[in-house]
């Protein structure tokens, strides 16, 4: 059991993630100008193997690929600004990419995300299923639902699933993946004796007879337990129904935005809403993003910044800020003063963008500036000592039990984070302890397969013959099938 | 150009593709039980490594992975004697470990068997383009439609398509793929300039404006273009609509059995089909797959053989009949004699197994007893030189161009294959030789890119503004498509 679960001083380790796309840059727009950044590489198997080297060594728990299945084209109505500034475009698959990153390191994990919307489960969880055996337990899911019309476009539908059944549809889609993973192999079940050529026991491999409002899964998982079996569960995505998708499923959830006070809000609610599922509130985890910018003194850290600065693009920015609001930034005047965001998600105030900023009057070319380095996540330039100052306090504030570590440039930012800054992590007691556990959820949450208070793991009791988990699944809503 | 393409002597190199699936053994059915065997070990990524690495020093061209997408549950109308006797089950997914192999081998290709039953096009192309940038125009694609019930009862379908259907669906499937290969990114597309912060040039990347019977993709690739753009194109299926397939579409194509003649026939029905669809035949290339057993003697060849034999599961050899055949041999005695095979694919005579067999009269048992060492392939026990022998002679026979050389143990049949066959091969001008191409398809066919009377190729098209491959896709049959 790690100190991440039983110690409640201000002193537990915070989970670092490396925040890393299949594309050249990522949250900060047009910095792969810069002449250090390397990101363009992202087609190469050596920027990644690199990449993930200097992360494993470097004292990062995790890898975290974001992705998204579709142009950015909202804004403008093309593609034509993203693809020219190349605002996470174009655009590789994550998932096959991570077996080349698990023979270079030993403990990094690799979260990678995959929407529900447009996969099988069946296939799917054979796909995680394989890399946590490739790489003994070190891969976790990022859950998402996808958010862009273009993907929907492009993947059989006319337009995308209203927002509420995407999630509908991702609460089955887990339910089966639990099935396979948690109900279908016994742990007895596999045998592989030479001497009798007896691999499996059949009749310790149990068919989970799933027949779903979206899905039809009658057989047994493919492939044998993993390490992990379930690969440890990320989530974002703070709207109502992610919040309730998030307390029933996830293990480390994502936050982002830039206000303490809202992402305490969102632990809480989520936390709270975990508790009346069964499940253990501290067994969740919450992250969020921040950009750092370190250096030996705060002046260099400056400068830096201001170097960054001016290679970033308003027009990537813009491109990225658009697909993320749903709304075409375009049509708008770049110096307009701007009061909030209407958006598909509701009204935005821009007022509380930043605490620090709060009563700032803010333009159209204000968010893009902002953006433009480091995204819509809080930006921490100077010392390592001022940076962990910072981090620490962000943790505090927000309640949140570590980060996803954006980049300016890659992997120039992950190299100054490792200089400056995880070296004052280390001496406050900061980092994930050396032998906190072989997989990723062992060093994250102290035990390698789901807790038992995981409504995944009340799969399993598949093993122990028909239940109300094998009946009709659309015979019980979600709530009421955890309960029974 | 090599000198595969210009040279008609009978020493032209021979294709050779090491032939694994990721599973417990493979078409050796209960072999895994040999102490030698290390096929067990297919969940470990250092087992696949070493694999790799080994067929990339040892003069191989590519590995061939097979796959299936569910239970073998024909035999006996259940799973359990496949998962007794690990008969190509459990089953990992072949795609997401190809990355893992790239690292560590310099030639050596990768050609990975994925249905186009199940996927959306639009993401599968994504899958190829990463894994063809990051093994640097390594990757070939072994196109199937599956042949599983138990494949389509859990992917959403109460039954398969039929036939036809399923070979309709995959023509528009890699339509739609060549199209966002070939046709969406322009040469020129991407600049890449720092000083500018000109990344693509939007006007060089095209939407495909795809509208099909199954598939809507309007919007242009999302990766970039890869070194091979296309990966080369495997096949297998010789039903007369997969020999259609093959001749629109194929680059190699794996044609399975053991006679000769048959194969011959296949070959030159392809080829003459090819050419009325205006390719170059000799741009086609052809495979089948052998069993090799060398030793330094005949006779440690032929006790090697019978040491595999003892080790070999007739159980296990009539789940995978079973799953071929679709006829569940469980219900026929093991010493009954048959006259032919009544099959989904029709009657096969059963005296026409081998050429040198005709006449034989086989049970039930002498078919599992076949089958148990080498699965359907011919077996060639001896030294190398009698091995190099007759695969020339097999190859002259039956017009193909290489094989997949299968396992009895893993690696142990591929060290035995390289130690024995190599320098036979070699010493013959057999081997394709070294420097022949960077790229998977510049070392077999002498081009990295699709060759221009490839179908595919048409799609290039694209770029010069609308034209009928732009025009709504249904309204034009495949060959009118073509020839237009």
């Amino acid at each position: 059991m790690s100190d991440h679960i039983t110690t409640t001083s201000a002193k537990k380790p915070l989970i670092l993630n490396g925040f890393a796309m299949t594309v050249p840059g990522h949250v900060s727009a047009g910095v792969w100008r810069h002449p250090s950044d390397q990101s363009q590489n992202y087609t190469k198997l050596s920027y990644w193997t690199g990449l993930a080297e200097l992360l494993d060594k470097g004292g990062f728990d995790n890898l975290f690929i974001a992705d998204a299945l579709g142009p950015l084209d909202v804004y403008g109505g093309s593609p034509d600004a993203a693809l020219r500034s190349a605002a996470q475009q174009p655009l590789n698959d994550p998932l096959v990419l991570v077996a080349a990153m698990a023979g270079v390191t030993k403990r990094l994990g690799f979260g990678v995300t995959v929407s529900t919307s447009y996969e099988q489960p069946y296939l799917l969880a054979r796909k995680f299923s394989t890399l946590d055996h490739l790489t003994k337990g070190r891969v976790a899911w990022n859950v998402v639902t996808s958010i862009l019309e273009s993907a929907a476009r492009n993947l059989g539908h006319d337009a995308q699933m209203e927002h509420d059944e995407r999630y509908e549809r991702a609460q089955e889609f887990v339910d089966v993946c639990f099935k396979l993973w948690e109900g279908s192999w016994e742990e007895d079940a596999l045998v592989r004796d030479r001497a009798s050529g007896l691999y499996s026991r059949p009749e310790k491999v149990h068919p989970i007879h799933h027949h779903g409002s979206y899905f039809s899964v009658p057989d047994a998982h493919l492939s044998a337990p993993s390490p992990q079996r379930t690969p440890l569960i990320f989530q974002a995505g703070t709207s109502p129904r992610g919040r309730e998708f998030a307390a029933q499923n996830a293990e480390v959830v994502f936050l982002g935005g830039t206000n303490p006070a809202q992402m305490r809000a969102s632990v809480e609610a989520i936390r709270a809403r975990a508790v009346e599922l069964g499940r253990d509130p501290q067994s969740l985890k919450f992250i969020t993003a921040i950009l750092a910018i370190p250096a030996a003194t705060e002046a260099e850290a400056r400068a830096k910044e201001a170097d960054y600065l001016a290679h970033t693009s308003i027009e990537a920015a813009l491109a990225l800020f658009s697909a993320w609001t749903g709304v075409d930034w375009a049509q708008y005047d770049l110096d307009q003063p701007l009061e909030y965001i209407e958006t598909n998600a509701g009204r935005s105030a821009l007022r509380g963008l930043t605490a620090k900023d709060a009563g700032r009057r803010w333009t159209v070319r204000d968010i893009a500036e902002y953006i433009g380095l480091g995204g819509i996540h809080p930006k921490f330039v100077g010392t390592g000592a001022q940076i962990a100052d910072q981090m620490e306090a962000l943790a505090e504030e927000a309640g949140v039990d570590g980060f996803n570590i954006a980049y300016a440039v890659s992997p120039g930012s992950f190299e100054d984070f490792i200089t400056y800054v995880v070296p004052e992590l280390r001496a406050r007691g900061r980092l994930t302890p050396e032998g906190a556990g072989q997989t990723l959820r062992g060093r994250l949450l102290g035990h390698d397969r789901l807790g038992p208070d995981h409504p995944g793991a009340g799969f399993r009791a598949l093993w122990d013959g028909p239940s109300v988990l094998d009946q009709d699944y659309r015979a019980a809503s979600a709530p009421e099938r955890l309960k029974a």
